[in-house]
């Protein structure tokens, strides 16, 4: 069983990493670029355990507990 | 029209921040956490350009030439 959590910045949270990338490729010469966000993608190995409400609700605890800050960043679980 | 890229490390770089959050999680008591990988989840706001070969094509040249190191990361692009 494999866990994708997705962690991105919230909306009103500037994202300073994002708009640096955002100048260098205009300064690259890639125009048209609106808006860049940088999130963080975190693929977890669990091994044999079954998928189920459960296994949810422990992911859903490490996130809130560590790997996803509550204040500035939302995440995103997906499993399989 | 937005593009998503992934930036993961290669399978056989160490992935030192992915070795802290598994001993982490360890260490807060969730069991069964085989292995953690942390990658980059980039998206990319292209405003009203049209999806296409050549779209493709400058987003791969922007992932080369700044968004992914080739020599220790691999991408994988999305469109739409």
């Amino acid at each position: 069983m494999k866990a994708t959590v997705i962690v991105r910045l919230k909306r009103e949270v500037l994202d300073v990493q994002g708009r640096a990338v955002e100048r260098a490729l205009g300064t690259l010469g890639f125009e048209g670029v609106r808006d860049v966000r940088i999130g963080k993608l975190i693929e977890i190995e669990l091994g044999d355990q079954a998928a189920g409400p459960e296994l949810e609700e422990r992911l859903r605890r490490m996130c809130d507990e560590l790997l996803a800050n509550p204040v500035t960043e939302d995440y995103e679980l997906r499993l399989g």
